[in-house]
């Protein structure tokens, strides 16, 4: 091979013969006969911090500061396999099952959205992008556009990027993320929550039927993180043993009155909460890993919440024996994760959906449209959203949603 | 059935026996024994226009004014079904071979950008949403970013929507639309050439497979359509007999150079343009048409352009016998639709790279992690951009971009 000097990541093409290999850890090697250099990787300037021992991982924080070259380590190589693995397993899921794939242009109309803006130059004064009076916001959701759509093709889903404009420098929200969003005509609350069961249970076995030498590095990886960490004295089920679990059986499911008792119950039995469990409030982070991990240990659907805490378009259920109101809703909470998907039946009974719209002072001109589905040739249907980030982080056990993303857009975050 | 008085497209719910139907139009039938009202739809104020016969369709630019309710029509069931089918198409003809999906957030750093803001009120002065000096932009094209994974991965794609600011109401444009950006590394401006024609004969060999009903009737329809116009006195060729046409040869190629010969001497045989061709102009709608379906009446990719007519970042090929410069970039071309693909070999000399940067006054400082690719371990590669909404439109013959789309977000479109 001559005087040929290569550093460390050089790109190369290499001519030879595979032979089976004499050493035990590989199977087959290749007896290079010639080399071309393609591309030289000089090691004085090139950005990412060398390992220093072949076991030894550059943690995860660290990477993220180089979002180009990251891509090229073992850890991202094994992470985006496991992501397409788990995009491919999503669409056909539904494909089998008859689910047209719709793009959806629409939004909620929360606070929280980005606007968009055309380059000022391009727009004389007084004059709009879009058609007169109308602006155009990221989408924080394709569900009022999939409900149109499910009242036509029965069942549909969205896969997008969805935004949200939350000041969240947290583990588990990004700026900008992939949402998959079924929903489905003739479907009631108990209908969908199966379908989000069956779906991220397709996922999780596609993923380690497709990737098993992927789950299997991530799964050791996990392990020295951890040992390293030592925090807490428990030790925490492995990666693999926690995937094959989860598809085992059916997800547990809890009413949020039930799962209100269990944390009275538990407070009493001496279990400390950021907030004293009481009916009326919202679910904080520690009450759901609570039920969902030391409960259950399982992924968990909690349903049923009350009315006041859920968005507008979910079914209004008949009052309890004490007058309690609560929506056909249901979110599915995943071990060390938290909510992954959140769903409802639709309320689609005109006058009761208005009235819920009125009462929250919502533009009622602009939400017509929506609220006219429930006029013209209407059925019931019901849908969820999911977290697509969020199932690829209990997927590949990787703790924050900036590393499952090749380039994740998100609040204070460099932009490559 | 009692008193129930149903209106057209009232939802119902039908209970009965299929039996073998004694008329000719179909095969089955369904012998109701009972039926319950899921969803009237009152027909005084239905906004949707009534076919006043079963066989006159209603026109498509009239739809577009009912965005919801066109969905329920048989020509947006037909179109959307194709249109799930070419996405299924397109993610299995990558995955089959090995690429990965990635989702970039980049950005070509056009004039013709829309930013993005989130609301002011979430801001205290001057703070900024994402990192310091950050700003972020909607994606006209993850290319960049994509060329950054293909150096880690070596073969991806991107499937996502991008966007474009540009004001143009014609049946080609629409603010925001799906792409498909492929980029491979080890490849050259033939290796992505092919690529694409064998992704373009994939997707539509799987719709004809697929979707022949629907495709029949979108063929149909444009027969029906087509014979109103009277336009001209040359027979249009049949959607199907296209479709097959397209599929059953490789197609057509041609460089810049010759296709300026070929339309000189078009012109001198009396061919009229909107402008006479001369080397160094960007070709016109009028001659990509004349090079596409009168020349060839086949896909055609035209290559090797004039290095001032393309982006900066495509590979500078080397002089010709009269000093002229080209870049290794191809489009390709679609009777009827023009551009379906702009693809090149990348530049990946530093230097010439560099010099064409400076040259174009771009902000180095910006893509300087751009350039450092060409640094660090770098390997020839090559991609091309697809629009999805254009494919689609030649695979159902629908003429106009906004009525392949189920919700586009267009330049003077009322936006639901």
């Amino acid at each position: 091979m001559g005087d040929l000097k290569l550093d460390y990541l050089a790109c190369v093409s290499l001519i030879g013969t595979i032979v089976k290999s004499p050493t035990k850890c590989q199977t087959v090697e290749l007896q290079v006969s010639s080399i071309t250099l393609l591309g030289d990787c000089p090691a004085d300037s090139f950005p990412l911090p060398r390992r220093r021992v072949q076991k030894e991982a550059i943690p995860l924080v660290t990477l993220r500061k180089f979002p180009v070259y990251r891509l090229r380590t073992d850890e991202f190589t094994a992470i985006m396999r496991v992501r397409h693995c788990l995009a491919m397993a999503i669409h056909q899921f539904f494909d089998v099952r008859g689910f047209l794939l719709i793009d959806t242009s629409d939004c909620e109309g929360a606070g929280e959205v980005f606007t968009v803006s055309p380059p000022k130059a391009l727009l004389k004064p007084g004059e709009s992008f879009f058609g007169k009076g109308q602006q155009a916001f990221l989408t924080v959701s394709g569900q009022l556009q999939g409900e149109a759509a499910a009242l036509a093709f029965a069942s549909i889903y969205t896969f997008g990027i969805t935004c949200r404009a939350e000041e969240s420098d947290t583990s588990r929200h990004a700026a900008a993320f992939p949402m998959v969003e079924p929903e489905v005509a003739f479907a009631d609350l108990d209908d969908i929550l199966t379908l989000g069961q069956d779906l991220i249970q397709f996922c999780i076995a596609q993923c380690l039927k497709k990737c098993p030498q992927e789950l299997a590095y991530l799964a050791e990886r996990r392990r020295l993180d951890k040992d390293k960490e030592k925090e807490g004295d428990e030790k925490e089920k492995d990666l693999i043993t926690k995937l094959e679990d989860a598809i085992a059986k059916p997800f547990a499911r809890v009413t949020y009155t039930e799962a209100i008792d269990i944390l009275k119950a538990a407070v009493e039995k001496g279990v400390k909460f950021s907030l004293p469990p009481e009916w009326g409030m919202d679910l904080k982070s520690d009450h759901e890993r609570y039920i969902c991990e030391k409960v259950y240990d399982h992924p968990t659907a909690i349903t049923h919440y009350p009315e006041e805490l859920k968005a507008f378009y979910m079914h209004r259920c008949p009052p309890d024996a004490q007058g309690r109101r609560t929506v056909a809703c249901g979110d599915t909470l995943l071990q060390g994760i938290g909510e992954v998907t959140g769903g409802s039946q639709r309320e689609v009974r005109y006058g009761v959906l208005s009235e819920k719209m009125v009462a929250r002072g919502m533009d009622m001109k602009a939400y017509q449209w929506y609220l006219d589905l429930r006029k013209y040739g209407s059925a019931p249907h019901a849908g969820f959203g999911l977290g697509f980030d969020r199932l690829l982080r209990y997927i590949t056990g990787i703790d924050h949603i900036r590393d499952v993303a090749p380039f994740p857009v998100a609040y204070k975050q460099e932009l490559a």
